[in-house]
C-alpha cells in the first residue's frame, strides 16, 4: 500500500523555522515584507496571491499588494519594479506571470535585482540554482520538492533520482538540487522512450510532467519515494497530479498526495525565501 | 573493435564554415578579433594561448594578446576588462583561468559582458547554458561534445545519454546541451552507486571525470558513441584521456582517442565563438 507524504507537516516545520527568524528580525526593528506585483485580474494569479497574502500574515510577514491596471505600460510596471529594487523596506518581490504577451518577458523579468528575486524569475537567478552559487532563490516549488525529501529524511547521496519534465520551473531546477545533493540524476520527457523502464529504476522519482495521471502502476516499484508536482485538472473537474494514485495504490511506496502535497508547501517556501533575503540585509 | 571518431575532420568542417564567415564580415569591413588576457606565466596558459592564436591566424582571424605582469592588481585588470567591453574592434574575450587566488574571481569574471564571453565565464553566460536563451555562449569545450556528436550524424533525440562529471566547464553544460538535443540524460558522479552499470545502459557516452582511465571495459557495451573529454597524463608521463582505450578496444563502440579528439575541436570552437560574436554586431 502507497503511504502518503503529506505537505502539511512539512509546511509546519517550515513555518516553525520562519517563525523563529522572524522574532530575531523583529527584535533587530526589521519586519519582513513580500511586495507581489499583479497585472489585470486572472483569478488564478488572484487565488494565488491570496494564499501568499494568508501565508505571510500567519507568520508575522508584511505583503504589500500592488495591482496594476490590465493597460499598464511596459514603462510603468518597469518603474514600479526598479522601485521595489530600491525600496529597503520589501525584501522579496513576486511578480505574476506570465505576463500578457505586449510587454518584452525577458527585458521585465532582469529588471528585478536577484537579493530580491525569491521564485527565480532573473537570469541570474537561474545561474545560481545551475552553478550552486549564491545568487538569488531556487523556485519555490522545486525547493519544496526538496523540503519533502528533506523532512521525510529521504537520503539522496548516491540513490537514482529521475525527474519527468524539463522546465526552469520544475524540472530542471529539481534535477540541480538533486545533483547538490549527491543523487544521480536522470531527466526525463517527452521524446523519452520507454519513459515507464526509466522510472522504475528510480529511488526518488520527481513527476512533473504536467499530464493527469501520466505516472500509473506500470512507472514505479515498491521502496520508491514518489514526489508528485502535477496539478491538473481531471475529466469530472477535479484536482490531480501526473500520478494516477489509484493505480499506485497497490504498490509499496511513499507518495506525495495532490491537492496535499508539493503544492501545500510551496507558499511555505516563498515566505521562507522573503525572511531569508531580510536576513541577508542584517548580515550585510 | 573500437573505431575512431577523430577530431581532425570536425575541426575541418568547424572551420570551412568559420572561413566562410570571416569572408562575409571581411567584405563588411570587420575583421573579427580575439583578446586572450593572461596574468602572470603559467606554462598552461601559454601553451593554450599558442593554440587559440595558431588557430585564430589560420582562420583569418585577429588575435590580440594581453600579457599582465603576475602582480597586477585587481583594479588593473578589471579595467583591462572593461576597456575590453568598449572596445567595438574586439568581439571576444579569453581570460586564462584560475586566477591568483588574491582576486575577487567572481568579481573579475562578472566584468565581462556576455555578448563578448565566448568560453562562458559569466553568471549569465552560465544561464544561458541553463536557461538554452541566447545569452552569452557555452563552454567550447561542451560544445565541441556537440560537434563531434553532429558531425559523426549521431542523433540525441530519444536516445539514453550518461554524463561522468558534474563541472561547469564540461559535465553540467553537456548535460544541459544533451537535454536540449532531446537526449534522456543522467548524471553520474564520484557519489554514483556501481557507475559501470549506469554508463553501459548509455547510448551515448561523455566521459569528463578527470581521472585517467576510469572508463574501462566493464563500463562499455558495443553499439555506444562514447567521447573522451580528460586530458590526464599517466603513470609514464602521457597525456591519456578518462577512457582506458585497450580495456575498451575489444568492444564494438564508437570512440574519440586522447589526444586527437576533443581537445582537437576546443580552439576551434572558440575561434568560431568569436566569429559568432563578430557576426551579432553586422546584425545588429
Amino acid at each position: 500500500m502507497a503511504r502518503l507524504l503529506t505537505g502539511k507537516e512539512v509546511s509546519a516545520s517550515i513555518a516553525e523555522r520562519v517563525r523563529a527568524d522572524v522574532s530575531f528580525l523583529m527584535e533587530k526593528g526589521i519586519t519582513p515584507t513580500l511586495a507581489t506585483v499583479r497585472v489585470g485580474n486572472d483569478p488564478g494569479d488572484a487565488a494565488y496571491e491570496r494564499g501568499a497574502a494568508k501565508r505571510c500574515e500567519a507568520l508575522g510577514v508584511c505583503c504589500r499588494k500592488i495591482v496594476l491596471d490590465e493597460n499598464v505600460s511596459q514603462e510603468e510596471l518597469i518603474s514600479v519594479l526598479e522601485s521595489l529594487n530600491k525600496d529597503q523596506s520589501v525584501h522579496g518581490v513576486l511578480l505574476f506571470r506570465p505576463l500578457p504577451k505586449r510587454f518584452d518577458q525577458a527585458l521585465i523579468e532582469n529588471t528585478l535585482v536577484p537579493e530580491k528575486d525569491i521564485d527565480c524569475m532573473t537570469d541570474l537567478s537561474m545561474s545560481g540554482v545551475y552553478t550552486g552559487r549564491d545568487i538569488g532563490y531556487p523556485p519555490c516549488t522545486a525547493e519544496a520538492c526538496m523540503e519533502i525529501l528533506d523532512h521525510y529524511g529521504i537520503d539522496c547521496t548516491g540513490k537514482k533520482a529521475v525527474v519527468i519534465g524539463r522546465s526552469l520551473v520544475i524540472g530542471k531546477p529539481a534535477a540541480m538540487m538533486l545533483l547538490k545533493k549527491n543523487a544521480t540524476v536522470t531527466v526525463c520527457h517527452t521524446r523519452t522512450k520507454d519513459m515507464a523502464s526509466v522510472t522504475r529504476d528510480a529511488d526518488i522519482l520527481i513527476a512533473a510532467a504536467g499530464r493527469a495521471g501520466i505516472v500509473d502502476g506500470s512507472y514505479v516499484r515498491e521502496g520508491q519515494t514518489v514526489i508528485d508536482v502535477g496539478i491538473n485538472v481531471d475529466a469530472e473537474g477535479k484536482i490531480c497530479g501526473d500520478v494516477d494514485e489509484e493505480s499506485v495504490s497497490p504498490v509499496d511506496l511513499a507518495l506525495t498526495p495532490v491537492p496535499g502535497g508539493v503544492g501545500t508547501v510551496t507558499t511555505a517556501v516563498l515566505v521562507k525565501h522573503v525572511v531569508e533575503a531580510a536576513k541577508k540585509t542584517v548580515l550585510l
